[in-house]
Order: structure tokens, then C-alpha cells, then sequence
């Protein structure tokens, strides 16, 4: 090959602020291991609505409206918001967007959506375009399920593989102005296909995607993964983790324990998720609870936060398609 | 109110430059109003594949290409690759990002999607973020058709509202170096919900997000329709660009014979597709071959192109919702 691997980060030169930050969840997840850093925890799975997909899309727009709120702004000051989900023509995003007077620009990345708008939300900011983006995202474990894999109704038995679409939605606030941790750079991903067909595996499908994003990081922004107080990647759960650890060795980076995953974390050993939580609505919830808490009280100084995607289609599945991945990645620093 | 409406519109400092673009369409396409503009006419639906699904993508990795190769730079050049289209999990774009070596942002604003890519795009460039940037879209009358509406084998009667999802795909090469049109400014859309219900009325629900987008960037760039050669819609069709020429008499701008839409003339009137073409595919197609055509031969020095998106989702419109659109624009300019 010979030539220079291509450039895939943004530094920023005026970083944006995350002024405002709400995260909201389903019982399950409110009895997780995040429990007490959540905003809200819905009491029920339909949180008053007559289907999951309004149920959902009911998530989302409380946690753009608790973001604005928590910024000290109303949703009127939000210019545009960038927004995707799991559902088929990102219906919970558009539906949401439809409640607000801003500009809706969708974006999809299955499970890398909070960091992919993230990205480009800083991008935006960063070239003094907007003043205020909200950046946000959600998934809903019976949503997703009857979409992505079977009706609930059926009540299929899960493989040990399989992990549990967290039912919850995220938001952050990126201004050029306020307080609040700041996003130093963004790192945008390639398409990474290692040919897994299994739709009950998406660890394994996204591992390498993760892998390739964080070594371009890496070299990119010439790091290593001493540099930072935590890297975590969305949603890869407790195997693609552990595959993500195996591949980056191979390739001579050792991640340590400052390395874990949105997904192994999220919830509780007796909790019977298999390898953990998954879905947009995981590192979403996650990055804007626990994670910006941690960053805002000095815990954590500088953070990598790699959401994963596996752009897995039931259409391309029964097509004889394998699952390709996608991981896109922040950094977000305290700041002053 | 009294609040001073928000600006969506933004000027480019450094305006990206077209190096490049290319427009494949299916058999139907190619007998249309712009045959002798297209880069390619498929002879077959099929285009060798056996599925519908993997055809469109075939035809959106060739405009890819296609596009590259008219740019005079090789795909590997290409930092970037925005893209979306109208299936589920925006499968196309995904897949065809996979075969390519780039960074992978995946858009949703269904047949919006093409605007959509080119105002991000711009603003990246804009930006000095990336210096090659691939902007492109994809639609397939078969696979919209089953995934919307009707197993084609139904051979359901279409409504005479309705309009025909074209089978195209399109790709722009945005640079910040070399010659071509130039992207001047972007607007970007807000969801806008006329209470349309009609799966057959695309027109219906996406002309009143058009009137919003356009009364902003006449507003936001203090232009009227007279400062522009040509004012082109993305897919409203007969009955939905002549509903927008209502909404904006109404708002007191004259929409005059500089103004048309790509789903209108895309069709000649004897190929029975009642109010014209829709689809990702069809104002990117149109965009791709016949406009970018004519303003590099100059016969149009300003063109406002704003594609329009209908927020269509079986299950939603199935859970008794009606139907948002959303529209986006780019001012293109022939530059020196």
C-alpha cells in the first residue's frame, strides 16, 4: 500500500460546551447499575402510551426537554437537533423533532447515534455555524425486539450471546457558549464487515468497527490509551468487549483497566441480560448520566467515548448479508 | 411571539466546489424527460442482482465511483461519504459504504436525503474538517414499493395522487480544492406536520415543510425568487408543487416560471406515473445530470435546489399517525 492511512479526526479549535445533559430510562435499566445517576426512571415500559414506538418517542422528547432545561435554555433556543434511532425511518427522532420549532437534520448510525451526532454536532459548533445543538438518541427494548427479531409474544429463548436493547433515550446540549465539559475532537469510523451473520451476536459484529475507529484515534491524534482517564466504547457488551481487547492486542495496544463498555456496565450480574445492554438508548443514557457527572466532579479529566453501531437489517439478513459495524468516537474533556 | 425567528441558513466563507457527480437511473428513468443526461441507464431493474435491495445498492457504489472518476480522483481520495436512503436501516448507503475505504456518516431525511448530504457536506468544508466529501443517494421503485406500500406482485391500482419512486441513484464530490459549481449557502429544514394520511399523497405532506424551508432562506438570506435562475423542489410532484405555489402566494411570494420539480419533469406525461416522480433517487438524479449540466455551461448562474422529504413510516402510519415532511436546501452557483 504504501500510502499514509487517511486522517479521520477532527481536532477542534473552538470545542463545543455541553451545557445541558438528561438521561432517561426504563424499570430495568432503573434498577441497574446507574440507578441512582439517571434523571428519570419510567415506571412502565409504555410510560402511558397506547404502543412502545410513542412509548419511545415519548423518551426522547423528555430527554431533549430535560437537556434544555438542565442548560438553563428553552428547546426555542435549540437551532437544530441531531438526532437518529433504531426504528425503521428513525421514526422516534422524526416524530420527536416534529414537537420542537428547530431544525431536524437525522442521522443514523444503529448504536453509535449518540456519538455520531455528537461528532458532527461539535463539527457544526466548532465552525461557529450554530449556537446551540442538542444531540440525542433512544431505543426500547420491546420496540427494537419485535423490529430487529422476534415478537415478544413469541417468547423465544435468548442465546448466551444475545444482549438486551436498553430501554432509554439521551440527550446533550453543545453550545459555543456556557459551561460544562468540552469535546476536543471527534474521530468518524468506516464500515468494518468480519462476516457475522448472527443476529443474536452484535458484540462480535461490531468489535472490529470499534477496533478500527480507535486505532485511527489513536494514531491520528498520536495517543495511546494512557492518555485518558476512561475509554469506553456504546454498546459491544461483555464478549464483543473482550473481543475488542483481543483485536487491539493484536495489534500491539494493550487496553487497561481504565477500558469498559456502556453495555457491560449497564446492568446488574442477576439482571439476565446475557452480555449486557445494547441499543442507542445505552451509551446514550450512560454517556449523559453516570459518564458527564464523573467528568463535571473531576473524576474523570479526559474521556475517549466510542459508541458502536452494528447496521444490522432484518431485509439484508434474510438476504444472506452479513452484519457489518460502525464506531465513531469523542473526546470529551473537563475543561476549565 | 414577537421572538425573532431563528436563522437555518448558512453562508460558506470557503464554498465547496462540485469536482464531480454522475446519476445512474433504471430503464423507466432513462426513457424520461433528461435521457440524454444521465451518466448511465440501466437496462434491467435487476442490474445482474437477485434482489431488488442489492440492485439499488450496485447502482449507488457505481454513482460513487462514477463520480470519483469524473472528479479525476480515485474513491480513496474521498475522506468522507455522506449518505442515506429510503430502506429500512438505510441499508443501501450502508452496505455501499462498506465496499468503499472511507468514513462512513449515515443521513436520514428520506427523499430529502440528497440536500440533506450536500448541507452537511458543505458545512465540513466549509469547516477545512475534510477536503473530498461524497454526498449521494439512492432509490428503487421495487424495493420503496414493497417496503411502503405493496408486494409488487399484488398489482394493487395506484390512486391518481400518487407518485413513482424512481429507480436512481446520485452522487456529488464536494472539494475544497479544484473547479466546479459552488455551494454558496444551506438551509435546513424543520418537521412540518400538515395532518396528511394518505400513504399515495406524498405531494400533500411535503409541500408545507417546502414552504417553510424556502420562507426561511428567502428570509435568512434576504433574497427573493427573482434572485435565482431556477427555484427547484426535490419530488412534490403535479398536485405537491402546485399546493406549495398556493402556500407561498399565500405567505405573498410569487413562485414564477423560474420555479419547477425534479418529480414533475422527470417523467414525460405518457409513462402513466399520474403526479410524477418521488424517491431519494429522483431529485438527486436530476440534480447529478441535468442541472449541474447547465450550470456549468452556464445557462443557469444561481440555482436554489431544496429536495423535500416525506417522513413516511408503515408502523407509525399503521399506529393511526399522519405524515411530517421535512426539506432542506443548498444554493448552488456556477462559481468562476
Amino acid at each position: 500500500m504504501g500510502k499514509e492511512k487517511k486522517n479521520q479526526t477532527i481536532k477542534f479549535k473552538h470545542p463545543p460546551k455541553i451545557i445541558g445533559n438528561y438521561a432517561i430510562v426504563g424499570p430495568k435499566e432503573g434498577e441497574g447499575t446507574f440507578k441512582d445517576y439517571f434523571d428519570y426512571v419510567v415506571q412502565n415500559d409504555n410510560f402511558g402510551e397506547d404502543t412502545y414506538e410513542k412509548a419511545e418517542r415519548k423518551m426522547l422528547e423528555h430527554a431533549i426537554m430535560g437537556a434544555a432545561d438542565k442548560a438553563g435554555i428553552s428547546t426555542k433556543d435549540i437551532d437544530v437537533l441531531l438526532c437518529g434511532d433504531l426504528l425503521n425511518q428513525i421514526i422516534s427522532s422524526s416524530y420527536a423533532a416534529r414537537s420542537f420549532d428547530l431544525c431536524y437534520l437525522g442521522v443514523f448510525g444503529a448504536c453509535s447515534t449518540m456519538a455520531l451526532s455528537l461528532a458532527m454536532g461539535s463539527a457544526f459548533i466548532d465552525a461557529g455555524h450554530f449556537q446551540n445543538i442538542a444531540c440525542a438518541t433512544s431505543s426500547h427494548f420491546s420496540s427494537a425486539e419485535r423490529q430487529f427479531r422476534y415478537p415478544l409474544e413469541l417468547g423465544n429463548q435468548r442465546p448466551p450471546t444475545a444482549q438486551w436493547t436498553a430501554t432509554a433515550a439521551g440527550c446533550s446540549i453543545l453550545s459555543s457558549e456556557g459551561d460544562g465539559p468540552i469535546i476536543t475532537s471527534a474521530t468518524f469510523g468506516k464500515v468494518i464487515d468480519f462476516d457475522i451473520c448472527d443476529v443474536n451476536n452484535m458484540g462480535a459484529a461490531m468489535a472490529p468497527a470499534a477496533m478500527s475507529t480507535m486505532l485511527a484515534h489513536f494514531r491520528d491524534t498520536n495517543t495511546t490509551p494512557d492518555d485518558y482517564d476512561l475509554i469506553v466504547t456504546g454498546d459491544l457488551g461483555k464478549l464483543g468487549s473482550e473481543i475488542l481487547i483481543d483485536l487491539m492486542e493484536e495489534e500491539g495496544i494493550k487496553l487497561g483497566i481504565n477500558y469498559c463498555d456502556c453495555g457491560q456496565m449497564m446492568f446488574k450480574h442477576d439482571q439476565n441480560v446475557f452480555m449486557g445492554g445494547s441499543g442507542c438508548g445505552c451509551s446514550a443514557s450512560v454517556l449523559n448520566s453516570f459518564i458527564l457527572r464523573k467528568i463535571r466532579e473531576g473524576v474523570y479529566k479526559k474521556v475517549l467515548f466510542m459508541a458502536t453501531g452494528a447496521l444490522l437489517s432484518p431485509t439484508s439478513c434474510q438476504q444472506g448479508e452479513s452484519i457489518p459495524g460502525v464506531a465513531h468516537a469523542v473526546v470529551i474533556e473537563k475543561g476549565e
